[in-house]
């Protein structure tokens, strides 16, 4: 992994990828003490920023093998990324999926003209499944985050922030990214290491599930203890990914970890002062900037919001507790 | 009213207004039967395009008089809009509201360091109360839309819009615009019109507060029969402005209602398929090109979202309806 990966996959993205802005809201950065600037990547393609990384890899197929068609297992962003990459590739994708992922999740990957095989995450083991397809059909893997392509196109954020904050005057900051498996703060690090080195990674987690945190505090991959119980669907990884890890532990400052309550209040102030839908596990870094301000350092902060896939109960959920 | 005047606001909007981009979704150009193009300005600076007028105005006015202070009335984006430039420019804002207006733009005026004035809309004159301010305090009133250089303001969207089209293959296409009293649309409209001259603005309003509509019809100014009933608060006046009409009359398609269900709809599908936040009133265009697709021409139309103001009860009550 390195720079030119990232620069070669932002060539691949350009005039496909959604260049999103960088917005801040004067109450936000009363809450936090300090300027917030907000990258948001709902505002993606797919409502996420995992069409970067499933562009990145699909563009960089040899095209006999991506005529194929691709597979991919995730909770939800992951494949509707990869799925409307493959649509626009003109080729099939395969998605295995869980069962107990958000609705919305399921009948968009659907929509975006993906098969999907759903599996009891309970019952079934998602790896048989996944070598049982394999085994039937020529389908080449995208894996959601220790992929080198997938890391690259995720870096493509990385490449518009250290722009961005240039522009507002922002040489020092920590960014704070939303991290599962780390292929999102991997990619932004390598990034912000070539063209803003005053600028930090800081992966974001939800509390309970902080394990790229605990990783970096101890120096080697440690991992989750459960794999459900938390809205942060987004985020639940095992453990970091072993491309994904080395480049943290290289780059990145100390993890951060929010609860469920504070990631539903970030929910809903993202609602009321950006005009922006985040899903709760695509809130942890703004609610991590918001209210664990005394973690951070520096005049400005800058956090992604990483999805918007919310089924509208969730969404509810937080405006009956944080909305007013 | 030219051109020239809106040239000159994007000069004096460069580097404090927000330059929204323009979006798409598969799901919702399905919905349509063509290509719809939105142009989200509740992402705008304090989440509606009446920012954009309001810094227009003040950064327009004499120094001097500046220095003594602007007042407005309105029931809340003009109020935030003209709130925040006064504010930016170190100098003092009266704004007159309604008190039954959303509280959240009532909050939000004051937060933004306004001294609001509120009155009763059933016994209360606001002329009058306007009147008695400006007797005692040596401020300028700045118009919620029938100002030139608030319209001027509000056309620099257009001048994006143009810009944002040309980028992505657009030549012929309706625009539609949420109108009140017709600062946006006119503005809009004249960008175009020198910009892009083969997008045509046509104004969207909710049912029962068509006044452009049947203005635009009839060929003279025409009133509402009431100023109240509506939840697309943002968008309820009176009649056309005596500035906005001649412009929309020589440049502007007919207009567009719709019913308060098909806003309220709307708002849902900018929720899941945008990730954005929109009032009713600032979701009225994007509804007349999802649910009146037969009063429409062309492969592609282009939408603006123009406000994202929208207290929680009244979001949860369109998730309720249409969230699924």
């Amino acid at each position: 992994m390195n720079i030119e990966m990232i620069r070669a996959a932002d060539a691949r993205l350009e005039g496909h990828v959604r260049r999103t802005p960088l917005l801040s809201s004067p109450f936000l950065d009363e809450i936090a003490g300090r300027r917030v600037w907000i990258k948001p990547e709902c505002l993606q393609h797919t409502g996420s920023f995992k069409f970067r990384g499933g562009w990145s890899a699909v563009s960089a197929m040899d095209p006999d093998l991506r005529a194929e068609g691709v597979l991919a297992f995730s909770s939800g962003n992951h494949a509707q990324g990869v799925a409307l990459a493959a649509a626009r590739h003109g080729v099939p994708a395969v998605i295995i999926m869980p069962s107990d992922a958000p609705q919305m999740k399921i009948a968009n990957t659907r929509a975006l003209g993906a098969e999907v095989v759903l599996y009891d995450r309970a019952t079934e083991d998602r790896d048989a499944i996944s070598a049982r397809v394999l085994a039937e059909r020529q389908l080449t893997l995208i894996k959601p985050f220790d992929d080198p392509f997938v890391i690259a196109g995720q870096g493509t954020c990385g490449l518009e922030i250290a722009k961005q904050a240039a522009a507002e005057g922002i040489g020092r900051a920590d960014v704070l990214v939303c991290c599962g498996g780390g292929g999102f703060a991997s990619g932004i690090a390598l990034a912000l290491e070539a063209e803003a080195p005053g600028l930090r990674v800081r992966p974001a987690e939800p509390e309970g599930f902080d394990d790229m945190a605990r990783s970096l505090a101890s120096g080697a991959i440690e991992r989750n203890d459960r794999m459900s119980g938390s809205l942060c669907d987004a985020i639940l990884t095992p453990q970091p990914g072993d491309l994904t890890f080395p480049i943290l532990a290289r780059l990145a400052g100390p993890g951060l970890a929010v609860s469920e309550d504070e990631a539903l209040h970030a929910v809903a102030l993202a609602f009321s002062r950006l005009k922006l839908v985040a899903e709760p596990g695509g809130a942890v870094a703004l609610a991590a900037a918001l209210f664990h301000a005394g973690e951070i350092e520096g005049d400005d902060v800058i956090v992604t919001i990483s999805g918007g896939n919310v089924d509208a109960d969730v969404f509810r959920m937080a405006l009956d507790r944080f909305g007013g």
